[in-house]
C-alpha cells in the first residue's frame, strides 16, 4: 500500500456510496484511516460489524476534525444540514467534496457554511446499482465510469487536482462542468429515466383489468427493465426530484410532447414514422456500448449474469 | 434423441425466434425434419450457413407441406400474407400456430385463409432480446419464460395439449388466455414499455442543450436501460403499434395521467407524495425476482455479464 493519497478521509454517509467508497480506499490503499460517520446508529453499527472504517463517530462535526478529505454522501435534500453540522469542526486546507445527482442545489444549500480556508469542490460519481446501504456497496462500483466535478469560481486548482486524482484512483474517468449544464444533463441521462420508471410500474400496479400476478409473470418482456431502476432508494429519488426541479420539469415537458407525437402516429396507423422513429434509437445504444458503457450482451435473455461475492450481499 | 414430437415442422421466418425454435428443437430431438423458410433470400442462406435446419424454401407453400407443425414467426404485420400463401399447401392435421405479440389481430388476419381440417392454435412466448435475424437467436432462449397459447372457440384438445408439450419440451412454462386478454396484459408488461423506451431515448437524441456524446457517456446512470428496449427491431414493433392500437393507446392514457400526476408532485414540492410513489415500486421487481423472472444481481453495475457461446454471435 504506497499509494496513500490522504492521512484522513472522512465519510459522512455509509450508504451505497459511501460504502463503495469505503471499500475501493482500503483496497487501492489510499487513506493512512478511515472514519465513517451516519446519521442512523444502526446503519453505523453495520458499517463496523461490516469492517468498512478505522473509526465510527455518530456525530459528524467530530468525524471530519483533522481530516484532509470529506466526502459527504448522503440523500441531496440533507446537503445543508450536514455542511452546517460539521463547517466549525473542518480542517484548514481540508478538501470538502459530495457526491449527490443534483449540484446547484447541493453548492446553495452547502457552500454558504464552508469556512473560506476549506476547499468545496462539488462532485458525482455517475455509478450506482437498485440497491442502498452499507451492505450494498463494492469496490469495483466506480470502475470506468464518469465522476464529474463542479468546482466553484475560484476553486484551487492543485485542490482540484487532488481530488481529480482520488477519482482517479478510485477508478474513474474525470470531467469537469458548470453546475447548472450537469443539472441538465443528469436530468435527461439520469434523472427522466428515474421518474418513468418508477411512473410506469406505477401505472401497471394499478390496472384492474390486468392482475398483479400477470405483470410479474410476463414481465420478462420489457417491464422488468423499469422494475430496476423503480427499485432504487425513494428518499434519494424524492430528493433528486426536489432539488434538480426545473430542468427535470424540462425534460418531462419535451419527453411528454414527444410522446404525444408518437401516440398520435399509433391513433393514425401512420407506420412509416413509427418506423422511422424506432429505426434512429438503435444507433444510440451501439454508440454507448462502444464507448464501454454498457456490455454487449443480449440482456434480455439474462442467461449469464453471475453474481460478484461482494455485490451479492447487497439486500435491501 | 428419442424425444421426436413431430415427423416435420415448418418454420416460416428465421430471426430472433424462429430460428431460437429451430435451434432448440435440433437440441432436444423435437423433430424428424426442419424445414426452414424465409422471404428474404439471403437470410435464408444464412439460415443454411448456420445449419438452422435440414431443409430451405424460398417459397413458404412449399416448406408447409407435409409439416405436422407449422410455426410463423414474422412480423404480425405479414401474417395474414403468409397464412394465405400457405393455406392450400398444409397438410390435413396439421398444427398451425404463430409467435406473435398481439393475438387478436393475427387470428383476424390468419383465421380466415385456414382450412378447417388444420389446427390453428395462436401461441406467443414471453421471451426475447433486442437482437433479430437468424445469428441472434440461441436454444435456451424459452427457459423458463412463459408461452401463452390463446385457443380459439373450438380447438381440439388434443391439438392444444400436443402444442402445449412442444413449448413446455422447448424450456416454456405454459398458459392459455383469452386473446383479446392476452393484447391488454402485453400491452402494459411489453408494449407501453418498449414504446416508452423508443420516445425517450428519442427525446434525448433531439437535446439541443445536452450533446449527444454526454448522452452516451453518462447512460450508465439510467439512460442505458431503455436503449437495451429501444434497439429492438423497428419492423416487428411498428407492426405491434399498428395491431394492438387500442390496448396500447388505454396504456398510454393511464400512464400519461399518471405522470402528469407525478409531475405535479414535483413542480409543487410534495416530497411525500413522491416518497410514497417511489416506495410502492420495490415490492413489485421484487415479487418479479421471487418468480423467476429476473436475476438477483445489481445490474446496474453491469460487473459480471459474460456472453454465452451462441449469443455472442447475434449481431445486428
Amino acid at each position: 500500500m504506497t499509494t496513500k493519497m490522504f492521512d484522513r478521509i472522512a465519510l459522512i454517509g455509509i450508504g451505497l456510496i459511501g460504502s463503495s467508497i469505503a471499500r475501493v480506499i482500503r483496497r487501492e490503499g489510499l487513506a493512512g484511516e478511515i472514519i465513517i460517520s451516519t446519521r442512523r446508529a444502526e446503519t453505523l453499527a453495520r458499517a463496523e460489524e461490516l469492517g468498512l472504517g478505522d473509526r465510527y463517530e455518530q456525530s459528524a462535526a467530530e468525524a471530519v476534525k483533522d481530516a484532509d478529505l470529506v466526502i459527504v454522501s448522503v440523500p441531496v435534500g440533507a446537503s445543508g444540514a450536514v455542511a452546517k453540522e460539521i463547517a466549525s469542526s473542518l480542517k484548514p486546507g481540508a478538501i470538502l467534496t459530495d457526491v449527490g445527482s443534483t449540484k446547484a442545489s447541493v453548492i446553495a444549500q452547502m457552500e454558504p457554511y464552508v469556512p473560506s480556508n476549506v476547499h468545496f469542490i462539488p462532485g458525482h460519481p455517475i455509478a450506482g446499482t437498485e440497491r442502498s446501504g452499507p451492505d450494498a456497496g463494492f469496490a469495483e462500483l466506480f470502475q470506468n465510469r464518469w465522476c464529474i466535478l463542479t468546482p466553484l469560481p475560484g476553486s484551487d486548482e492543485a485542490a482540484v487536482a487532488k481530488l481529480a486524482d482520488f477519482w482517479t484512483a478510485c477508478g474513474s474517468n474525470i470531467d469537469t462542468m458548470d453546475p447548472n449544464h450537469h443539472d441538465m444533463v443528469l436530468a435527461i441521462v439520469s434523472h427522466l429515466p428515474h421518474i418513468i420508471a418508477y411512473n410506469i410500474v406505477g401505472t401497471a400496479d394499478d390496472l384492474e383489468t390486468v392482475t398483479k400476478s400477470e405483470v410479474i409473470k410476463y414481465s420478462a418482456s420489457g417491464f422488468r427493465d423499469f422494475t430496476r431502476l423503480a427499485a432504487s432508494d425513494p428518499t434519494m429519488w424524492r430528493d433528486v426530484c426536489l432539488h434538480n426541479k426545473d430542468a427535470i420539469l424540462e425534460m418531462l415537458a419535451r419527453f411528454s410532447e414527444d410522446l404525444a407525437s408518437l401516440q398520435r402516429a399509433i391513433r393514425w396507423g401512420d407506420g412509416d414514422k413509427l418506423f422511422d422513429m424506432f429505426t434512429r434509437t438503435r444507433a444510440v445504444r451501439r454508440s454507448i456500448i462502444e464507448a464501454g458503457q454498457e456490455v454487449d450482451a443480449p440482456d434480455f435473455g439474462r442467461i449469464a449474469v453471475a453474481k460478484p461475492a461482494e455485490a451479492s450481499q447487497g439486500r435491501d
